[in-house]
């Protein structure tokens, strides 16, 4: 039987473990555009903003290029396409890193590539992507999760070595539902309780109800590292552990709020069968390591 | 037939009409503890926020109060506690100036009633008080409102002649629901389409449809006037214009959010007749002027 390091759904209530993995793997030098403190903060906190990592001119394409996605989403693959759960409205759109030319580049950004990879000191590649829109005056929540537990419940992703970046498209103030992070969490394995559903993903992906940690332990993690909420103009970047707790509120105000995100997983850590027991989520969700994980096999 | 300066509801969609009103009604200096610019931003903005207008005591006085009324909540009056729309925690308490001493003292207080008495340049009363308790992990929202279109339509409040007080009994942050206002809105009056529901109070308290403004218009005078959401320790206190759009969006936190609210009406604004035609809500919602207002009747 495969060893289970972070056992997690099927259960009543939500259990903690201590991490089993470092988060900053590499322990050489960072690459010149970031400095040692910043990588030092990543690693305590699990959270990093930077501003310095795309060009004005790359975020404005970037800008036009999601507005060109929504106008044309009649033409994208219909599975990537998610709609918000109380309207038609587009809430996000997958896959773009493979749907489109410009974000296929923004995600091998070599500054990207060179942070991410120092980070999990491995070969990356990007496991998943999408855009969020979160509409003006009723973009709905994002209940609080650990990317991580459903990575490696419902896709199979064996270790904590997998990173997001998440890049502001719009303004992200501290009112239009920006991503709350909780500091430290990313040290702590919340397993969640309840089953998996079949096919969890296409309710899952509107509104998350499995994989979502009990308040207790949202509340225990928040009282000893706090809430942050970083906001900044567009190109704003936010790199983020795979297992750090996060949500982001309704958008109330009259301006939409929109980000696109890339996941870097290290090649080493292909995802596997899921550890729930269910069938493994479309590629959309969970791509594994292109040409087949040769890589992987070998080690 | 009576004139109507504010006519609202039983229309298709938003329209404006600038506001026929003052916002600061005295010529006078103000009261000491208040400067001549702070009476100048809230004549401006629509709002005003203050530190200085209770002793830490008081303070905390109130915030014991209020878990008192909480735990003892059935021996209220019972129309006078608002559950949340999804789940049984209490919402709202409605008058607790008349089911409490201690916030009875706090609607007292001298440096209140200076204030309102010198922006109004009246004697007021409190027309409507309550506290508002927003449950962590999924307080629900406050849609965008004036306070004043609904006063007017549904409790015949002839004029814009009154200011609410907040004043915060938690802190409050910018990340657990706080109230969002859009400053200089209040110059503006946005009817609003719909027409009023008999005892639309039962259901707008919980979740407030009619009497909403359209997004074109609040997306218009936030274009104008930006939007701020006060924070600050308990104690801080927000005094605004009867006719600023305000919200609150959803609390995500793991942290409650309370405040309590007080509603002072000149006594020369003592309300009318419903505009909206209907029939006039309960006082414990819009309390007329003690003793009959019989200083209305005379002027």
């Amino acid at each position: 039987m495969r060893h289970d390091l972070y056992p997690t759904r099927r259960r009543a209530n939500s259990t903690y473990q201590a991490r089993r993995d470092p988060v900053v793997w590499s322990t050489a030098a960072p690459p010149g555009f970031v400095s040692s403190e910043e990588i030092e903060t990543f690693d305590r906190d699990g959270v990093l903003v930077l501003d310095n990592l795309f060009t004005d001119q790359e975020i404005e394409r970037a800008v036009a290029e999601l507005d060109r996605l929504r106008d044309q989403a009649d033409r994208l693959e219909p599975e990537t396409v998610v709609r918000e759960p109380h309207s038609d409205a587009i809430r996000s759109i997958f896959r773009v890193h493979r749907q489109s030319r410009i974000f296929a580049e923004m995600a091998r950004n070599p500054r990207v590539r060179q942070l991410v990879e120092h980070i999990l000191d491995d070969e990356v590649y990007v496991m998943q992507s999408r855009v969020n829109v979160k509409p003006a005056f009723d973009g709905a929540c994002f209940d609080w999760h650990s990317d991580f537990e459903t990575w490696h419940a419902e896709d199979g992703m064996p270790r904590m070595r997998a990173v997001s970046l998440s890049v502001f498209l719009s303004e992200n103030s501290y009112l239009n539902g920006p991503t709350m992070f909780v500091p430290r969490s990313h040290r702590t394995f919340v397993a969640c309780p309840g089953e998996t559903p079949d096919d969890n993903y296409k309710t899952s992906l509107r509104r998350q109800e499995i994989g979502v940690p009990g308040n207790e332990a949202i509340s225990e993690l928040a009282e000893k590292g706090g809430l942050i909420a970083p906001s900044g103009r567009p190109g704003t970047a936010v790199l983020f552990d795979c297992n750090l707790l996060h949500a982001s509120a309704m958008n109330m105000t009259p301006w939409p709020r929109s980000n696109v995100f890339f996941v870097f997983n290290a090649v080493c850590n292909e995802l596997e069968r899921p550890f729930d027991g269910g069938k493994p989520r479309p590629e959309f969700l969970a791509e594994r390591v292109p040409g087949g994980g040769r890589r992987y096999k070998a080690a």
